[in-house]
């Protein structure tokens, strides 16, 4: 007789082998390329989506728009990228903001579309609330006649779509190479996101709602790091919540590229144990 | 200060206003399109999905493919249809199995493919393990000229695939006209589901994982059921599990229209606190 | 040795078996479902994309948008809706505006989006310039315990979005049913259209250029036409040339079925004959 | 009055502005990313598809299917990669043989899939059958701390999948580095092809039907060409031809990439003034 310990799988479907997990265990190893338009909106909107024991950030008017592409592969399946290579890419377009816990500074991910199914429910794992979307960035070939290397004067957009919506458009042109530390928090914080999953009972609480910590490792950076002019604008939506986040003031865009290993959580607080 | 009572929405993102979530709370109401194919494969297989308390079905042999399409709405927001309207319709294909909890039998639903991020989600929220998939149904308007009324003679085929891989294959060619407890069980029988969400703490236990049962009420009825001649191929795939269910002999094959609401389930089971 | 009468196919890839030509050979059966808002527009806008020997319409200013569902077959496949069930269905975008042939009063479809490649072809084959796009159109399902039969008092919305932009949104409140004759014109009328495919030597005219009427037969009508408040919107696109026909006044909205087949067109004018 | 002149645009929809256009005209500049898998097949099958005064390649049996990813954009629209990023980029599967004309040898593209629809509209222009479908090949990001740099060791797949039926499928293991002239022949051919578009005349002939050469200028290569083992599998399908065509021995696999500008073509022979 099948016991539940007899069902494998990090995540649905949990099943007899275990091997058609929308999403297989962590650690999940990430390589990444960001386009980042950093802008100042309404403090009172970010902090409407902060909830107790979370605070605002040090500069509680900053968020950013990240548009990035993924490669992905999960530990014990390190070969998907040649056996179903869709399984390992992935686009995203979010929607970031600062926030605090405990004096500690950190960041949340907002509203975020990406445009692959596994990409969506292990968001959901991690406390990202994403919905699917379609991502266009700007990409360029070196090797086509009409297009440049990457550098100063090039100009990369990024789109974000859903339910045949234009949400986000962002843009950066290049002027200058920087470093790391030369771009504004809150890129590049711990991040505090909150894991919920519904009950399926009527009137009960949900299910999950706690205030995890999300680790990394592994660190790699490509040192190539370009900044320059932003442009983002916002579009309304017949369901999105975006708008109340629209840009006030551009503060910088930026392009980027790293690379790590996420290993595991923490659960910081259990919204469900509060009475 | 924002407190998490203030965050809105049945489903992320859990939101100020709660307008944005990728699925809106229960009651939720449903009109179906069906066309199914019943069949018998190895009982041992439909036995390792089944984990105790839940038990193998009456005729623990008996599986059926059902490829569907959906016309559905949450009891909030019911002029969705004419506000997004592909928020209201999709299709899937899936393998269902029967089974029994405490002598009362019953059925659930083993891999299915969906073609939205909406009922992708809702389904995890109803223990449907449910990843996006591509689902084609035959459909007939009978106003074109060299298209036929649905009746004796014509020929549904359902097929579902998902990340490039044809996954399965049904056809029903229809000869006659049944009554509905003409149709085999488990078609009809109450649906009892493992729920499941995983931690994001390393070497944890899953934070959800509890046998459910799930309502429905309200039912609706095409009296018009037709019944035929079955074909059904399941085909080998990279990441998918399916094979091992794939059918030994047909049944039957069945194409209905009905239509329901949910307004919640029970959860029967919950294996994390066994010891 | 081959010649090239040994490849077969309506269209591309001519290939040893014909058999897998995006688009079949005509006669071409088709069922519909349509969504049109009836409206006013700049004259002079319309006028720009009717060139000689075409004129403008009898009111001049009218054109309308179809929101349209489709169910089609070329004639020796016919089987195709259980072979390969989306090869049969798909749904369109358009806008139409009257013209006028010596003294024949017709009409034309300028921009319009569809959501599958045959269809795609095949509309570059009949003059139809086709992109493809995404386009949702509200769909009730009677047995939802949440939705109603469509009539009087039903709302339906069409919408057409591409390359991540939504384009155009209209809607129908139904009032009341009509009869086909009090659809306004240019619904109905004798289709104009220009079929155009470039050369590929540099500077050298296009290869075809020339004014054609598409025929139509065993023309079948559901007689169930509603009519209603109409609403139309156009949005503003990187790429797309429809906003100078936007809407100035509504006339009216329809929602209709019929059926009818293709069995040919007929050249009226040649322009790389004009010298 | 307007005049057919005053209709701007290279393809459809030719409109008053012409910024419309499903492709701007050429010169074309491209950027390319290979994946190929060269392979002998039956000579015979391979002949069906070359009509006279094509002939057979110099190596009969040899075809070669590609995996290709591409950068893309016309000349009057340089800034199209941060306009609308979706425009000027797209994958490719598509099976090539070698063919001749007048002695000298050349290459045809056959059955072809592309994932967007102004490449596929590109394609008919310039003689390629091309269809849609999806497209997946491996990529590697060397920042992700589980995934190395291309080289020695490093295995990449290409997936072409059409109307939910995986077609092909092809994978390299890389182990060495080769020059260009390493690769075997039809590879680097100059490309002859078959433009073909319909009448919509009952019983007519169609409109185009020519051979072509392909020109190329502009040439940029990246060095770094990789050569490894091979493997391919075709899959039947309901409504595709490429079966016949399926490898019987593997001769090699190739990754390489490079750009070119297309700035026309030239008519070789017009079946259409035969006889």
């Amino acid at each position: 007789m099948t016991k539940i310990q007899d069902l494998k799988g990090y995540s649905y479907p949990i099943s007899p082998e275990g091997k058609s997990s929308v999403v297989g265990n962590f650690p999940w190893h990430y390589g990444t390329e960001y386009l980042v338009i950093a802008y100042r909106t309404d403090p009172d909107e970010i902090a409407k989506w902060l909830p107790k024991p979370l605070e605002p950030g040090i500069e509680p008017d900053v968020a950013y728009v990240a548009f990035s592409k993924w490669w992905s592969v999960w530990d014990d399946m390190k070969d998907m990228p040649s056996i179903m290579p869709e399984r390992t890419q992935y686009k995203e377009g979010a929607i970031w903001v600062g926030c605090s816990y405990q004096g500690t500074p950190g960041q949340m991910c907002l509203p975020i579309w990406v445009d692959n199914d596994f990409s969506m429910a292990r968001g959901w794992f991690m406390g990202f609330p994403k919905k699917l979307g379609q991502v266009q960035i700007t990409d360029y070939n070196p090797l086509n006649p009409a297009m440049n290397e990457v550098g100063i004067g090039s100009k990369f957009t990024g789109i974000v779509s859903s339910h045949g919506e234009k949400l986000i458009r962002g843009s950066l042109t290049i002027d200058r190479k920087i470093s790391r530390s030369e771009m504004p928090k809150p890129i590049g914080l711990p991040l505090f996101h909150i894991r919920h999953f519904p009950s399926i009972v009527a009137g009960a609480k949900p299910s999950v709602l706690e205030l995890v910590s999300l680790g990394s490792e592994n660190w790699t950076w490509d040192e190539e790091i370009w900044a320059g002019t932003g442009e983002l604008e916002f579009f309304p939506s017949e369901i999105e919540e975006h708008m109340p986040l629209a840009p006030k003031e551009i503060i910088g865009a930026y392009r980027y590229r790293n690379g790590y290993t996420f290993a595991g959580g923490k659960v910081l607080h259990d919204w469900l144990k509060e009475e």
